[in-house]
């Protein structure tokens, strides 16, 4: 099968075998797949990955020896693959499992291949009314909309979603449902405007809004991409204000922890959600995610698509590696 | 009446005019207080600090033009003075109130002084069986017990409490009340002893202890005093536990905010908490306080104690600063 393998900060398109499926596991083939900025880190070395990365796809079941009913079904999945055995793991949430592998990420093949294996139980069949350019984007909505998850987000509440990214824009559009005065600020005027065509008041950084907004709200949502935004974040919370921390940036954060202690801030960090959640919000029209496409490149441009990502007013960049049937 | 004067990283013993109680508060005589390393902080300069300090004190009532029944009752006090029109103040809740004044730390001349005044709602009225040097540990042991205020603290959780210093100390024997089997950690066997004498499992900074029990706690209490604690406490505590932060340095702390999101970690900021709460824990004898005692030194000694206060193994110096009937 063909496949990106990254390795000391370079890439290149190679021809590989299949993954073969364990026990429990389908075979499924990449019909679509995101880059993301993890994706970005990875290639940049920081993490001492090699090998094919990829967490965000749709495609389909190819094969599943143990569970033959999940053939031919469209899916997403679950990117953190458990170890089975531990409390975690029993407990049916493998995404703290310490023994896990990570789709594209940690120690299993990833979706920038026509191929990848995963265990069922980390399957979720995709709606038949979305398209495989909306369902690519379960995994990430999913991670936006595991704020409410952790949080309680209701509507007499004043928040602040910072950073108009990918995951800033989904976080925004996700958490609207719960909070439609949420406010999102940025600094790409043509990024706040998706935002802002679905209903979400928007704001570009400027210090009048910094001075005029400190200390305002309930919760404030940190998805800057940038280490320096959980410092900015304590600015905009009000004491006993709650921020929920998204970026993960591989250099330190420096923080006032004296402010946090003085004020009783809670700082919560927010990863990975829930799938279902996220395809059921696509499907009900909730959050339209199409206008965060930048472009949809074939598997042969790889490198032009992967090119485009790391522009800072990039959208999202998916990559299609197979047609359906 | 006379006081120490706190000015540019130097102090002086002055006679100065006694404060005069506003409407609804009462001038209060000192008996005794507590030397705190927030006082330690103010005299170093780091917060611009010029008056009276000191917020940790017992004392009687001597006039209270408002609420006569208040004249010569023994009371401990709320640091945080409201101003009495916010939000947070109708709440009933001036703790957070934007324009608070503190006593001995913002813009209210503190208890290193024969008089202080404050609110009448700020008062908390002393049980007769404890002494002076009891009660006078009622607001640190009311911040160490906001703890279990803010995280629901229980006895099926592992909890470490890092530093055993006078509030790492409070901390353990507080929260040892929920949780009997609690863990404290620290680098001074003598003040170790203090919290196993009262039945605290307590171990000594090693590699071992380091390497054996990373990621192994539910809850970690971060008390070390040093910016460099949340960075510690982080390795002990495992995906989705919680870090409560109690150190207040005027340094920065350098943070992984990646693991803080990978593992959805919650840090909570903790200050200020319940005085009765913390009068009733020692009227029980659920805390003994008295072993944490360095010196109680008199008030013309006042430099002497200071001194001791700063050095590393000092436990807690009371200043006695005049006498009861």
């Amino acid at each position: 099968m063909k496949a990106i393998y990254f390795d000391d900060q370079s890439f290149s398109i190679r021809r590989m075998d299949r993954p073969q499926p364990k026990s429990g596991e389908a075979l499924i083939r990449v019909y679509v797949t995101g880059i993301c900025n993890t994706d970005i880190e990875l290639f940049k070395g920081y993490y001492g990955f090699k090998g094919i990365p990829g967490h965000e796809f749709v495609g389909v079941v190819e094969s599943c020896p143990d569970f033959p009913e999940w053939q031919g079904v469209r899916v997403v999945g679950d990117i953190n693959i458990g170890c089975g055995e531990c409390l975690r793991c029993l407990g049916d949430d493998p995404r703290h499992c310490a023994s896990r592998t990570v789709l594209g990420i940690v120690n299993h093949d990833g979706s920038f291949a026509e191929y990848i294996t995963l265990p069922v139980k980390n399957l979720h069949e995709v709606p038949n009314h979305l398209s495989d350019e909306q369902a690519v984007f379960a995994e990430p909505l999913a991670a936006a909309l595991e704020v409410a998850q952790q949080v309680h987000i209701h509507n007499q509440q004043k928040i602040l979603v910072m950073g108009d990214g990918k995951l800033g824009l989904l976080i925004a559009l996700g958490l609207q449902v719960y909070n439609p005065h949420l406010i999102l600020v940025g600094k790409h005027t043509d990024k706040l405007a998706i935002a802002r065509q679905q209903n979400v008041e928007t704001h570009v950084w400027s210090e009048k809004f910094k001075n005029e907004l400190a200390g305002h709200f309930d919760v404030v949502v940190e998805a800057t991409g940038r280490e320096s935004g959980l410092g900015q974040a304590l600015s905009f919370v009000h004491p006993e204000g709650i921020v929920v921390a998204k970026t993960t940036s591989h250099k330190l954060s420096a923080v006032d922890m004296a402010k946090v202690v003085v004020d009783e801030i809670q700082i919560i960090g927010s990863r990975c959600g829930d799938l279902d959640l996220a395809l059921s919000f696509m499907d009900r029209g909730w959050v339209r995610v199409e206008p965060l496409i930048e472009a949809i490149v074939p598997f042969e441009q790889f490198e032009e698509g992967f090119t485009l990502a790391q522009t800072p007013s990039s959208k999202k960049v998916l990559v299609k590696v197979s047609d359906g049937e």
